[in-house]
């Protein structure tokens, strides 16, 4: 049974699972990268993962058989167990839970072959369409804190599968970085009566050097203190909490904006790995909570390891000015 | 000009400097790894860095010449300019400095082919009493406001340079994480007037399960919420905030328990690459400090990429329960 794990000092959560331990490597090299017949997430090989959770697929067409668009299944090797509930573990200043919650895998796209920003915008705002499936049905559990959904591309972005795919994990407890940017978020609003991430939208706008791209709905821009180079944000540019609010329309100018973030990056960067990761709020409705948080989207390429000064004081040495990031990424050409 | 930029949600610093960038990477195949000629931190080459700050070598041999066993010089690709003042930036929501501070190399020995814990544990004393030398000497710069010393060996653990080597950054601030340790530190003395290290030390002794190996001041085990397999901290048994008041005695009975725990780690794990970061207070003097904080090390193997639940939530998932890390460690052979 996994463990989570809270450190006395950061009061940060650490998953223990040694079922993570188990997963094998199905990373193929590009030359191999063909062979489908390995792939548990290729059309055809639906028996090789746990029965999914939702899927979109042809009229006609069986669960766990092909003819899906779409697929989310439990991860075969998950950091965290569905049964169960958090029972307290430990004792004296070492406390942790049993580590309950859900881990699951949204497989983009049946081809084995394809980036997620190659795919139409409309499939890409199917796959926004998924995240917010789960993460309404997630929350009717009342186990559950907080639904964390995030991309590994690449292998030294952690991922261990080639097929394209996003991941979510549901937990019975908020993580701490969640944790400060709630924080940040109150403390601005009880001082300025605004969110904070709105004023933030309102300085970019105002400065214009960090913008790569926006359109009706929302700006994608390099943070003034991004950790990674070539890091980007999206925001909307109307003030939501909550990601699975979004409406179709609102999904759709989503899915154009993050895809064109996506593709100028790939461009400039030559297929780097990369991470994404969509921050809304923890799953407790809460009054204040809807006023205070603004959703967002992460996008981190990993062109450089982190290194002993990144992981033991969490300062982070950025090579590339965002500034100048911006430019090379406006300057891409995408046509 | 290296800028630090201050996230304003995270309040978390960031190094953004160019001229990182302009790094060459040295790092060889093993193969290559004898091409001596091409290393500037092999004797011989100490034109190819700017000049040392300090370095232990034979009587009658000149600075910046061969006869060393131990040489540190400042980054030539540095993180942080040491001239100039800490002067604002930016506006607004975004605030920065001036990215001024130390960035320094440890070289910890002459040899191209060897690994720091290969060397007797008498150079490895000397190694932590050039980490002393340099602190004491940085303390005394009334801009600087944190020193962190760390390794970064293998390139996945973001290394550069193959041969041996530490490196120092001294910040005008202080890094998020160490706030969120001196915070935690305050909290538990508060309440119980008594070091969370020191209880910590206690609850370990007493539970046994995780302790690596332990000497007459220093103890080494894997953390109950271990971020990373295989994590090995170690502490001074006596309370004590500044790694830069350890005596001789103290710093050789380091070096013995450092060089045993790097020792297992590598048996166990094959010559992983590895990070290490040695926490001591900020630099302020400052009564409540004293009490407060105890000094410790952290050694971070790195077995397996980060990936996007790790960087955008601070959620580590951790494939190796600390308790089995611990057995396998003691179990290793290192006769």
């Amino acid at each position: 049974m996994p463990e989570l794990r809270k450190d006395p000092i950061h009061n940060r959560w650490v998953i223990v699972s040694k079922e993570r331990a188990q997963r094998p490597d199905y990373f193929t090299s590009s030359e191999d990268s063909l062979r489908a017949e390995l792939c548990p997430f290729c059309p055809g090989n639906e028996k090789m993962t746990p029965p999914e959770v939702l899927a979109y697929r042809e009229e006609g067409t069986s669960a766990d058989e092909p003819g899906w668009s779409l697929r989310v299944i439990p991860n075969k090797y998950p950091a965290l167990n569905t049964k169960g509930e958090a029972v307290p573990l430990g004792s004296g200043l070492l406390q942790g839970l049993n580590g309950i919650g859900s881990h699951e895998v949204i497989i983009e796209h049946p081809y084995h072959m394809t980036e997620l920003e190659h795919l139409p915008g409309s499939h890409i705002a199917d796959c926004f369409r998924a995240f917010k499936e789960r993460l309404a049905d997630l929350k009717s559990d009342p186990r559950l804190q907080h639904i964390t959904i995030f991309k590994n591309h690449g292998k030294s972005a952690g991922t261990s599968q080639e097929h394209t795919h996003s991941q979510l994990i549901a937990l019975p407890v908020v993580p701490n970085q969640v944790t400060e940017q709630i924080t940040a978020c109150k403390r601005h609003h009880s001082t300025y009566n605004h969110c904070i991430y709105c004023t933030l939208i309102d300085q970019e706008r105002s400065e214009k050097r960090r913008i790569v791209a926006q359109n009706e709905s929302f700006i994608a821009f390099c943070p003034y203190a991004s950790r990674y180079s070539f890091e980007i944000t999206i925001l909307p540019l109307n003030h939501c909490a909550r990601f699975e609010n979004s409406s179709k329309q609102e999904l759709s100018a989503l899915a154009e904006l993050f895809k064109e973030s996506l593709t100028r990056m790939r461009r400039v960067l030559n297929n780097p790995p990369y991470n994404f990761i969509l921050h809304t709020a923890p799953v407790k409705e809460d009054e204040e909570m809807e006023s205070i948080f603004h959703w967002h989207l992460d996008i981190m390429p990993q062109l450089t390891a982190l290194a002993g000064i990144e992981k033991g004081t969490g300062l982070h040495i950025n090579p590339t000015l965002p500034e100048e990031a911006t430019e090379t990424l406006r300057n891409a050409n995408i046509e």
